[in-house]
This record gives structure tokens, sequence and C-alpha cells, in this order.
């Protein structure tokens, strides 16, 4: 699979340059957030046989367990492929502690392994060098980026585009969704499965969440003085709310806390009151059932508690924001649970006075080693 | 190994029992902390050659892979384990997502893994299920408990009891240093090297620690008033990190955010500005070496810094706790890392008008499904 290029890419008609004379607070972001579903229909159409073919090469050499590598946004989105590849196939996974390869020199025995890294730059050079590393420990390699000539997409053996186009917002939007929606269509290819047609009615979807804009505008006010913020969610959500936390936090630099609901009543529900917002990423299904021990005790509480998901779920909250997901298997909803999160994260931003686009101190592609 | 039984048991005559009418704010917790240095000294007397034996079995079993299951500040724990299992025995490592068993019921092939559960209790039902599950799929289940007749230790096939004696404060801090250098001790015995000697001067040490809680009780001060905060470490430190914003978080209400030092780069630095406070662990070693191009950029932002650990850095930060660890190898170094800011929680919380014994909301069993 190949990048697009600049001629072939997106062309964003809302989205100026940075820095352009013409640029207003946050315009890059909106451009990119209104962007996915375009996006998903792409992977969709153009992407899904070669992450097909991919997966059925990986699943032919059936690793034992597989271990995920990746930093800031992609980091959610490889915890969400571990949710994928925990119960959709069974397999032992692990998050890296990259700093064990790169710092320590640490050279596991990775035969039967499976490493993916996940990088919209694909530039990090601790990521390249960790999996350069696995390679060398006999792991079999793949690099998911939006960038089919970067560095780690020529380090591994295996390279997915998630082929979202040039993202020039320093918060990720498109390329989170991208990457979801990338490694869903891997995880089920390795089991046969035929994604894209579990996922054909996303882009749909995506579009008519974005509509919705000016609902979320009215819940960003809720949050325009707040001083802290939770989010919780259980099983395929999870990751929905620590890359809200994140989102929210690069933008608002409101500090938002993300736990899974079980973590949630082991310390730090001390922290949760009335002047505490909470925000449950309430998915249909297992997960969204597993979590309402922990929103009836936070309703029990008094807490202020959003609920983003499931209709009856925003009925027992203080408010919240439906997701038309009646008809989208569970493992597929965190596509289209983060995006009234991300409009959220725009527009309490904007109502703050601040400009989503420029985020203190933060450079697009972040250089650890 | 068996459990201490009541008659014993450490005696702690600084910690009245809670509720008690002589009782006064953070006197359990305060307690606990103290007899840090003879929990340690118990575990290197007592414990020490118990685990040895069950760690060589283990090694003996040859595991492929390892997966670590846990909860607050236990996963703290497992987490610290997962860098000791990755650096000293090179052994791919997971933190478990228990929701994927429980709530979906996933059912991975464990043959050749070591599945470790970390519980103080013992008594979270989520965990036995999880540990059920995994002996039924194949796994060599290790459950390193401070109950030795609780569930958990029961449905193992593997126990350790990290001795610590009854922990009454919800806050947990004995048992945290406790399952660390039971973890340490595992390692070692895994490799098959003397945990025990190196680790004799610990009870020491951390007495020395210990003892300069008026240091402690100066650098307070500055958090009295504080909205916000942020830990960051990288590699063996990155634990202390998390455990050290639970407690922050759990027994003062500050909302304590904590980043690998990577990963601040990667957005949450937005966050941090002078009216945001950072605290960080800096590991004489690896770890502390590549957390230092985070704390220079941390310092060109004028953050105000607190160093947690070796002299020089805390020469350079704005303010700081040097620890005692010249002779102390890096991987031992979070169970020192840990308590000046288990006694900075207790004091921010106390200065706050607050009791670190009485958090709001908290059961010490945390009965998650």
């Amino acid at each position: 699979m190949s990048a697009p290029s600049a001629s072939t890419g997106p062309s964003t008609p809302a989205a100026p340059e940075a820095g352009s004379p013409a640029s207003v607070p946050g315009r890059i972001m909106a451009g990119e957030m209104a962007e996915q579903p375009e996006v998903l229909r792409r992977i969709l159409d153009e992407g899904a046989p070669g992450i097909r073919r991919i997966a059925e090469q990986i699943a032919a050499r059936n690793p034992r367990f597989v271990l995920l590598t990746a930093r800031g946004t992609s980091d959610n989105a490889a915890l969400y492929a571990k949710y994928l590849l925990e119960v959709l196939l069974g397999k032992p996974c692990g998050l890296t502690s990259m700093s064990t390869t790169t710092a320590y020199g640490a050279r596991p025995d990775l035969t039967d392994c499976l490493v993916i890294a996940v990088s919209q730059s694909g530039g990090s050079p601790d990521l390249v060098a960790s999996t350069e590393a696995a390679r060398g420990a006999g792991a079999i390699t793949l690099a998911v980026t939006n960038n089919s000539g970067s560095p780690l997409a020529e380090t591994a053996e295996f390279h997915i585009d998630v082929l979202a186009g040039p993202e020039k917002a320093l918060p990720a939007t498109k390329t989170y969704t991208a990457e979801l929606l990338a490694l869903y269509l891997l995880v089920e290819g390795m089991r046969g499965g035929d994604g894209a047609a579990a996922a054909k009615s996303l882009p749909g979807l995506a579009r008519s969440v974005l509509d919705r804009q000016p609902e979320i505008k009215a819940l960003a006010a809720r949050y325009r003085f707040a001083d802290r913020m939770v989010l919780t969610s259980r099983g395929y959500g999870y990751p929905t709310a620590k890359e809200a936390a994140l989102k929210l936090m690069e933008t608002s630099y409101i500090p938002a806390l993300s736990y899974s609901g079980a973590d949630l009543l082991h310390g730090p529900l001390a922290m949760v009151d009335n002047v505490s917002p909470v925000i449950a990423i309430v998915s249909r299904g297992r997960g969204g059932e597993a979590l309402q021990p922990v929103l009836d005790r936070l309703l029990d509480r008094g807490a202020d508690l959003v609920a983003i998901g499931a209709q009856s779920a925003v009925e027992r909250a203080t408010a919240g924001f439906a997701l038309p997901t009646e008809d989208v298997p569970e493992e597929l909803q965190p596509i289209l649970e983060i995006m009234p999160l991300q409009l959220l994260a725009y527009e309490v931003t904007i109502a703050r006075g601040q400009d989503p686009d420029a985020p203190r101190a933060l450079a697009k592609v972040t250089e650890t080693r």
C-alpha cells in the first residue's frame, strides 16, 4: 500500500495552512475532524484489501502473543487493538514499555511474537529503534502509520498505511479513528472475518454524529469553568476514555483523568464529587453492562455525570450524547464514540478563549529516544 | 508461607484503631508508613527463602511470557514487576485488561504463560475469576497477596505472602513497598540471583528516609493550594510516579496526573506551566538519564519542578528530596523513592485540613466484577 500523494490526498477547503493570516482558532482541527467520514470510507474502499492480505500473511505465521508499541494518541489506538486481539483472537497481549529496550537494552526472545508499532508520523526514533530491536529478536513486526515513506514503515517487515492524508493539526483526530479502523480490519482479517462488510455503515454514521456539533457546543458550556474532569469506561470504550482525556488536556489544558470503571472504585473515586464532572463512555454491549455498577455508584454520590453512548445511559445521566450504534457491533463503536469527545475538546477550548490549533509546547513529531 | 497471625503480627503503638476516640487525623496511615522498614526486614529474613523456592519452581517450567493482573496500588507494583521481568529476564510481558476475561469471556491459550495476580487483600472477585480462568487456560498462576487465607491465594497454583501484617489505612503504603520487594525477590530468584543480599541495606535506608519527615512537611507547603499536579519519570521510576499520583488523589483529592517522560512530551506537556507543579522521580541509572531531556524541557518552560532521587537532579530542580541511593541498584530504588511521596500525600492532606485516614467513598476491598 502506498501513502496518498499530495495530489491525490484529500482536499480540505475548511482548513487553511497553520499560521495563515486567514486562520481562525481551531480551523485546522475542525477541518480534520470533518474529514473523518471520508477517511473511513477511503480505508474501506482502498485500504481494506491490502490490510486483508497482510492479516492473512501474519495469521499464517501463527503468532502466540502480541506486543503493541506506541505513544500518545496512537497508544490509545494500540490499547483498542489489545482488546480486539484478546477478545476476538484469544491472543495474550501486552503494551510495550519502550524504555526497557531503549534505555535498559533488554533483548527478550520474541520468537512467535507479533510486535505492532502504531504511529501517525512513523518518525519517532524510539519507536524505530524498538521495532528494529524486536525484528532482530525474532518478532514478526508490523508498522501501522500514516506515512508509508517513514522510517518506521521501512523498519518493520509489514506496513499498513492508514490513508488519513496529511495531518496538520497538533491534536490528532482523523488519524486516531483511521488507526482504529485499520487495526480492526487487521484483527478481523487475521481471523478470516469480513471486517469491511461489518464496518460499512461507519462513514455514514460518522457524518451523522459530526453533524450534531451544536449539541456538543451546548454540552461544552458545562465544562467551560471546570478545573478537572474524570473520564471512565470499561472494555472497548476504555481507550476512548483515555483518548478523550488526552484530547481535552492538550487542547483546553483542563486536567482530565481517565480510569477504567473498576480502577475508579480503587481510590480515585475519592476525588469525584459534585464539583468533579464525570464523562462515561457507555458502549452498547458487555463493556457498557460491566460499567453499570460504577455509574450507579457515581449517581449515588451526586456526581455530575455525562454519558456518551447508548440512549438508555444518556437518559439516566445528568446529560449526554446518544450515539446511533443500535446496529454497530460493540467492537466498532469506539470509532464513533470518540467523535463527540473530539468535538467537545474543541468546543470547550474555544469556549475558554483558547486556540485548539495552537497547544502550548507541542511538536507534531516527538523525538523521544 | 503463612500469613503472620494476629499474635505474631507487627505491633504499632502509633496507630490506634480506626474510629477510636483517641485517633487524630492520619494516625493509621502514619503508623503503617512507619512500619515499612520492619516489613522489609521481615520479608528479607522470613519471606525470602520461600520466595526463592517458588521462583525456582516457576523458572524450571520456563514460561515464555508473563501477564500481570492487578488493580489500584497493586497495579503499580505489577508495572514495576513488568520492568524487572523485561529487563532482567528478557520475558515479554503484558498487563491484563481484566474485562476481556470477565466481561467478554475471552479464553486465550495461556500455555507457557506465567500469570501473576497482585492484590493486597486477595479478595477482589474479578481477580479471582480471571486467575481461575488463566489456570484453566494452561497458565502457571502465582498470587502475590498480603493474606494467605484469601480466595486469590487459594485459587492460584503458587502464592507469595508479602508479610506486611494487617493493613487498616485505606491508602495502601506498607503493602506497596512489600509487594515491590517480594516481586523483586521473585524475579531475582527466577534468574538465580541472590536478591536478599542485594536488598539487605533497604530496611536501614528506608528508616533514614522516613526519619526525614520534617523535610517533606516543608515541601508539602508548596502544594497546599495546588489545584493539579503532574508526576513523571522513566523506566523503573515510572511505577513510582503512578503510585504517587494515586496516593495524592486518594488522600488530598488533588488531581494528580502521571506520565512517562516520553509520553509527557506527546501532548500533556501543553498542560504544564508555572501553575502546574511537576514532581519528577529521577532514579540513579539509565531511567534517570533517559529522563534528562524531559527535565531540560520542563525547566526551559519555567515549570515548578521538584525532583525526588539523585542529589544532582535535586540541585538542578526548583526543590526536591535527595535519596541515599548511591549504593542501591537502580531496580531497587523504587522501594525507597515512593516513601517521600507517601509522606508528601500525607502531609499535603493534613495541610489542607483533611484526614488521610478517611478518604471519601473508599472501601478497602473493592468488589468489582
